[in-house]
């Protein structure tokens, strides 16, 4: 089966978090802020406050409607960047356009940025120093690293620069030693690239933009991307129809998991470092 | 010729800084520092202090040698830090690897990082909000612009990501609308993507790593990277053994005299800033 399941994983994994937040006199917390109403952050929270639960993490939720004001948001943000009981705090993305997201998640205290979405802690990133990493980076590069896929010296193709995920791991793979292409919306003949790729990323959200003939034999495959329709995750590339032709694959299901595993990593290490 | 000249526009630039600075109570100020010795680094601060006597910035050098500690650079950056007079801190490098360079360039306060290289300026770079943007990357960006080459939808290419020039090349290609592909030591088969590009910018110091051959007819070619040899600067990319085939060629000489023409604008920015 070329398909990663990394549910074992996973729970090694959140079974270690666990112990280690048994031996804490205070509970670990962590903050998440919820705008509007989306599928995608509701299945999201939906997860964390789960996860948060199993290993004994604290979870707090924010919840507003899209009338709120960004004064609001921030004021709410400073109240629990100076709660010592708050360790973490995640502004839940995509929100409004009418909102500066930038201006908000740069509110957020960088020791306390769970998601490593500040401007400092996305210098520090790609300037390669110590910092708290985007789950999604590191959700990938567990991934990667847990099932033994080597990407050194591979061409790597991401298609999509979004702020959520685009981005963050294109500012992962700079660090490594790949050859990288990155495409969007701009890019004319993708086929020419994602035929090229031994390893490909799709971060678009669009269904069905990489068909099968587009993807090299024996390729890794990554969806980020994905829709939700009726309840059910949908893949920006169907992994059936490629289950043949590549090597490995990686679902969105598969790395929304992981990426909440990875907030609870972040989390208890916001945790440890505040000690 | 298809060999970029842009010393009209250099010398039109400096002539408004000229002009502005001739309006200022108090002169901007700019100051380097420079560790140990570079026939690049040496080359480069002799540019910057002519061009700063002809526009009126009062230029200030602080040189110190090899055996100098990381501790005494770090308080001279506090002391400027601390100097109302100084608009502007620039570390030149390279410098040994024994220092820490991006703890040494992380002291500099952010309004005055005149090349924005400290980790929140390239975060706020990154993130697409307002900062201080690195010389070299205004630098590419006025010669494209102000030459008339449009890189919309275009395929670029860029050998190296060093700290000093790729990186911030990469940083400002992301944010433009081409596909991009970022090659290092680690590229396999590198013809196969210089070949393919539209753009292609060597940002290695690595003469003839690139060879006529391995260009696409037409191509706009950006020479980042150079040697000096007896007093001569060497591009990455021979110019002449490639204009017949490039259809623009940008050499290191010329990016070289409009990194200083921006070295110019960003203390001006800064001291403007400051007001």
């Amino acid at each position: 089966m070329n398909i990663i399941d990394s549910s074992n994983l996973r729970e090694k994994m959140e079974d270690s978090f666990k112990q280690s937040t048994k031996g804490c006199i205070i509970r670990p917390s962590v903050a998440v802020i919820k705008i509007g109403d989306n599928d995608k952050v509701n299945e999201d929270i939906k997860l964390k406050e789960e996860a948060c639960n199993k290993v004994g993490i604290y979870f707090r939720i924010y919840e507003f409607d899209d009338s709120v004001s960004e004064l609001t948001i921030i004021n709410k943000i400073k109240e629990l960047n100076n709660d010592d009981y708050v360790n973490g705090i995640m502004l839940e993305l995509p929100i409004s356009e009418k909102y500066n997201s930038r201006k908000i998640i740069n509110t957020i205290q960088n020791s306390k940025d769970v998601d490593g979405m500040t401007d400092i802690n996305v210098g520090r990133f790609i300037s390669g120093r110590k910092t708290i990493i985007p789950c999604i980076s590191l959700a990938i590069s567990t991934l990667l690293k847990e099932n033994n896929i080597d990407i050194e010296g591979k061409h790597v193709v991401i298609i999509g620069r979004g702020k959520m995920a685009g981005r963050p791991i294109i500012n992962t793979m700079i660090n490594e030693n790949v050859t990288m292409t990155i495409c969007n919306s701009s890019t004319k003949r993708l086929k020419n690239y994602t035929e090229a790729a031994d390893v490909l990323i799709s971060a678009t959200g669009i269904k069905d933009l990489v068909t099968p003939d587009m993807i090299k034999s024996d390729a890794v495959v990554i969806n980020v991307g994905y829709q939700i329709e009726n309840d059910k995750i949908i893949d920006d590339i169907d992994p059936s129809s490629i289950s043949k032709k590549a090597s490995v694959i990686i679902t969105a299901e598969e790395l929304i998991k992981m990426r909440v595993t990875m907030f609870l990593k972040n989390t208890l290490l916001c945790y440890n470092n505040k000690k």
